[in-house]
């Protein structure tokens, strides 16, 4: 299993960009995946395939009213390992000896 | 305020690397500055100034006794925007009128 | 036309990543597809689909032998802008008045 | 030494983002590290922290107009490699046995 995390949001709609970043959110959801969201990305956890598919509707979703669009991702993958949305955040806990902060 | 999302790693220690990131996390954590851990990666929230310099040591601490090491960093900077490691996500939850899952 | 960046590697092979990138950058070169390499990653132009299907070969590729990936994608689409690979940094020179220096 | 690739780039500012892009290479251009430049970013050699330096100094001058601003960097280090703006890609190309399309 793969880790994806990416973020995608227009340049030509000016500085806020809730509402574009929502709609490929919304996408995201809709897929059935394992997600989390942060302040800066969304992690979504599947097979590779219908990983860089779900980038793609959340793309083709934007298209249809930006002229230009900005996605940066980064994808982990670890032979044999499943459950990693969980499971890397509480192996750096178990490291540290103590509970981390994360997104509220 | 920045909010600078960061994930540092060494390529030569071998496919497990949580090790390597708790040191960098712990790292964080003594900054003082805001932070939130998910699992791909560290978000801190700061001036550009501290902020790098946090990279910085990261870095360093790493390089102690790491051969090669990858870094992945993004910042988003947004005038007159502060608390913004909890306000980002927020605001997709408002658009879409509904809780989002995140780390746990 | 999309322009999407990438770099991809091993972490549980070692510090020397070059022959697990020329496998990345043959299965690039096969496409058929405008691409560019530089010291960071590989640069190709084309519609988001074969883009991405892409990726997941030489993801794929290295599946095969190694247990731990790392992979960094970006993309930049700009509607009705086709050539993104040369004229970008023509741009960029225009707009200084002067050549730039390039991957030798 | 270590090679950092970046990109930085305002989102509050249209499509066009080839003048933002044009000062951030000026500034590069200006602090004397060898430095290339490609369709999705610039690629500069040096210690970590003029390198960390230079990204501020890109940052600090897009801020003076720019009400939203986003960066992605993402850097590799090698223990007792310099040169490597140049090497890593030639080292590709032994491998391959060929030489391979670059920014023209």
């Amino acid at each position: 299993m793969v880790l994806l995390e990416f973020s995608i949001y227009p340049v030509d709609k000016g500085a806020s960009l809730s509402p574009y970043v929502a709609r490929a959110v919304e996408i995201v959801s809709q897929s059935g995946l394992p997600y989390q969201v942060h302040a800066m990305g969304t992690v979504v956890e599947g097979e590779i395939e219908p990983l860089l598919q779900l980038v793609q509707r959340c793309f083709d979703a934007l298209k249809a009213d930006c002229d230009r669009i900005e996605c940066v991702m980064k994808f982990d993958y670890r032979r044999g390992r499943s459950g990693a949305l969980a499971s890397k955040v509480a192996s750096i806990e178990r490291q540290l000896g103590r509970p981390l902060p994360k997104t509220p």
